[in-house]
């Protein structure tokens, strides 16, 4: 029973056994977790630990996917399928090597760049991006081999069309909403998500507050039209879910995610002067278990039964197949 | 075809393509090298990605084996099967959850303490053992649990009987001599080999001068009878090989294993101040594929064909099975 399931590309936080039990109350297929944001290799692996301990301990609940065929697996026992992701490339600690390991360790998805500039790319967030490095090539490639998914939600436009062209498989933005329905530095542009699309690759709609008109996080149905001028540009095949819905975050996480270790000044990441801190989850989405609300939204808004279910579920998944199951 | 094929279950140094091709003229149908001695996570798993390297360099010769299944099917293949490993746990980090995750890419071999105590006992340098520490105890179970060798061989006396004793399954000494027939503090009492071999464990017989007879370093018969005086102690179910060769060792790779980062000062390691650097190897023994004559002298200082085929092969392979397989 696959009608109204969802796949969210991205959320973060701090899971429990009560996110997860929200996300089943959710219809959720699968979601990928963020595993790490500036973490080396120790960090990443030790959350990695971490989410082991917590498959074992909830194995009622979820189950960590590697492929598509995990994924149909865990909607046939009525369970969450996790799919491992980080927002940064700092796990692979700039060897090439490391790249096959952690993808054999169950990690399907690696942001190229969080929101600095790394060995491997420019972010969305410097002042120039000077586009994929030689060893983001390296590693686009490599993720390529091994059956990793490129997600380029935080990586600088420049360098997010010149990773899709190099990319031999569709790669994805997980999390971003179109510049041109808001525009914001995080958003991409049409011209990039078009490239993305042309490729095979997905986007994955954002329900973040700081990067999503007002009109979206005020209701679903202003959310589903928000999605619904996204597939106006990438077209229904290429748009899903990336909700960026967080989990339990204290100050103290919003701190690293911005400031990490690389400043001891202000960072706001995707907020401002004017929006300092967390800002109000959308009205629609208090909690992780709303989004089943989304279907009958975007049935509201005009698609199909079967176009809803590309949005909802199918996209990502065909996507995922594509990308992981290669390996 | 198995008979007069071998496992080594310690050799060491930088193995390059003529080295498997003089494992594979010698007949080895496994070898265990040494991926680390004082190397962290992040050199352990460096080394761990050059040895996948290696492997697809030379997918005509070997196969990284992680199941006593993959060596038979090495040695169908032709192919010398490599059984990954460390001399050391400083792999782990301190953390119990990077025990399975090391297991899962491919490490079936770790002993608890190289040259130094540690955090998980002390070794067989030390001026006092005080046992099997809290976190080896965590560490024994762990490796239990996802199917890794515990191996004693460096390990101090007193740690090495408190982990046969807490080990649920057989533990290996894979290259060291009996302490009865050569006095040396890396070699063992008969009291902990007889301890090993009655929980099911095997205790591979060295061929490194330094901690070997005189006798048994001049002429492959006089290693053969003391493999001999080795099974009247253990048993002809619990005796293996584990030479301990070295593949072109440098004095800096001398250098460091014995001081690692550790000292400024001088150490030996199984040396002393009478043999400083590198010892010769044993005069039968100049080259790796020398070792296919072991099996017709243990026929000649008295052992059957189905003794000699135990020796050479069959109780590592039991071993492997039963701990490898378990996970």
């Amino acid at each position: 029973m696959t009608a109204g399931r969802i796949i969210d590309a991205l959320q973060c936080g701090h899971f429990n056994r009560d996110s997860f039990l929200a996300l089943r109350a959710g219809g959720y297929s699968a979601v990928t977790p963020t595993l790490g944001f500036w973490e080396d290799t120790m960090g990443s692996l030790e959350a990695l630990g971490r989410w082991r301990d917590m498959e074992r301990d909830n194995a009622d609940l979820i189950r960590i996917a590697r492929s598509s065929a995990d994924i149909l697996a865990a909607e046939r026992e009525g369970k969450v399928a996790i799919v491992l992701g980080y927002q940064n490339s700092n796990l692979f600690g700039g060897r090439i090597r490391f790249v096959e390991l952690f993808a054999e360790l169950g990690i399907r998805v690696v942001q190229l760049t969080y929101n600095n500039q790394n060995e491997l790319a420019s972010s969305c967030y410097e002042a120039e991006d000077n586009g994929l490095a030689r060893f983001g090539r390296e590693v686009v490639r490599e993720m390529n081999r091994v059956g990793m998914l490129v997600d380029l939600s935080h990586v600088g436009d420049r360098s997010s069309r010149e990773a899709i062209e190099h990319s031999e498989a569709p790669v994805a933005i997980t999390h971003a909403n179109a510049h041109s329905l808001y525009p914001h530095k995080r958003n991409k542009s049409d011209e990039t998500i078009r490239a993305l699309a042309a490729r095979g690759g997905v986007i994955g709609c954002v329900a973040y507050r700081n990067i999503t008109p007002d009109a979206a996080c005020a209701t679903v149905d202003g959310w589903a039209g928000m999605v619904a001028r996204t597939v106006d540009i990438a077209g229904v095949n290429h748009v899903g879910i990336g909700t960026d819905i967080s989990h339990n975050h204290t100050p103290r996480d919003y701190d690293w995610m911005r400031r990490g270790q690389w400043t001891r000044g202000v960072d706001y990441g995707a907020g401002s002067p004017d929006r300092p801190g967390a800002v109000p989850k959308p009205e629609w989405l208090k909690s992780p278990d709303a989004l089943r609300d989304v279907g009958p939204a975007l049935r509201r808004v005009g698609f199909s039964g079967e176009e809803t279910a590309k949005i909802l579920r199918g996209n990502w998944l065909r996507l995922y197949a594509r990308v992981f199951d290669r390996a």
